[in-house]
């Protein structure tokens, strides 16, 4: 039997460690293809490049994996695209996986995730596709505890398939000294972040902005990501791209005049 | 009674014909502030600015029109934070409105568009939401046709209010011989872009590409977005943010082995 084809991509950029370790465990299941961006792009949402032109080139970035990978100068969604229509072209992915992102992108973050962008575009494609997170920001995030739980979830995906236009937002506990419990499968809480702007002068004396923020989780619910996360489980949310409030209907119908 | 105060954005960029238009009509119904991007961020999803800083400005973009109206660096989902947590900060807007966008964000385009990312965002903070968008690309789109409905939608959501979490995506067909029908409240057609690229060689002949599409409607349904744009109408698609697929949690929580 053929080895599965798994297309990686991710919002950090090719040279990101998070990348660097979903590779490794998706050539443990299958044969793999990167398409990632050149440069950060977190933050970026479902955003595309429509007024601009795109590069995509080879990458020598994961040379050392021996795995064939190129580099995009466009967003998650971009990657996703160029993938499935120029670079895979006939060959059609039996699973799309992005991250490991550095950093959560639980909650209200799947909004702004580009990581989870390239899940969901792939999921709009056709394609089974699942955005992987983990709850540490940092450069040097410690990642050594979730390979295991990574293999587990792309190995389940392939064997007993994602739901049709489904894309599934997979976070894991920042590394603890407690070992992570299992694995939940929650519905995104009802959290967001409250901005606040910090206002700085420029050596020209105008002024700039930093946005900074605090994450504020409105949800008492035990079946949400947030909860998984906090008891240290792995949370798995399954997304859909249909944004229709579906309940919402009726109400404007009977409500509004027109 | 107090005029009811309203924020108007875009994704266009403040200086777009389309955001002129839905601040005129606007002001007829409340106090209108602008809070816009300086340059157009079409595609932009629903994209925030981390690691980059932001400016704000007054703008003189729409002085003729004698209304308070501010310039940002960032984008659309940027430019509703900063004026709620900073150029608003206790003024709290009845309504904040998006557009009128230069081209179509019905169906799967909500996902992809800068428009509805201002609407959503203002809807996560709580405030009631609504994005335009008028079925016609070009710069010199004729909007003729659709300021009675604008102010007949904006008057209706200040008096019947929008349901809680909830942005409506608004579009209007483009002008034709025909008047439009009338409003539908309609479900997000089940539809895709289907892209190709179009690769070229730069001066220094290295490979570059243009990403082009077609869009398609796999949706035969008549309470859709597209059926209502296609037949006339003026379609209102109640958005909602949470993008859990509730009603496949249980399906992976029986065929997954954990």
């Amino acid at each position: 039997m053929a080895k599965p084809l798994i297309l990686v991509s991710n919002d950090d950029g090719i040279t990101a460690p998070g990348i660097r370790i979903l590779v490794e465990v998706a050539m443990k299941v299958g044969e793999v293809v990167v398409v990632a961006p050149d440069s950060p792009q977190s933050g970026m949402g479902h955003a595309i490049t429509i007024g601009n032109t795109l590069r995509l080139d080879k990458s020598i970035a994961l040379d050392d994996l021996d795995v064939e990978a190129y580099e995009c100068s466009g967003t998650p969604a971009d990657c996703v695209k160029l993938a499935k229509h120029h670079v895979l072209k006939d060959r059609r992915p039996d699973l799309v996986v992005s991250g490991i992102n550095h950093g959560s992108n639980s909650s209200i973050s799947v909004l702004y995730s580009g990581t989870m962008s390239a899940a969901i575009e792939a999921a709009i494609e056709g394609l089974p596709a699942i955005g992987f997170s983990l709850c540490d920001y940092g450069h040097g995030a410690d990642f050594s505890h979730i390979p295991e739980f990574v293999e587990q979830i792309i190995r389940q995906a392939i064997a007993h398939q994602i739901p049709q236009n489904i894309a599934l937002n997979v976070n894991f506990p920042k590394r603890s000294e407690e070992p992570i419990k299992g694995i939940k499968i929650c519905r995104q809480a009802q959290a967001k972040w409250q901005e606040e702007f910090d206002e700085r002068l420029d050596p020209h004396n105008r002024k700039y902005y930093w946005m900074t923020g605090s994450f504020m989780n409105y949800d008492k619910g035990e079946d949400t990501d947030e909860w998984a996360l906090v008891n240290n489980y792995v949370s798995i949310v399954p997304c859909q791209y249909d944004m229709t409030a579906h309940h919402a209907i009726g109400r404007l119908n009977n409500d509004w005049e027109f």
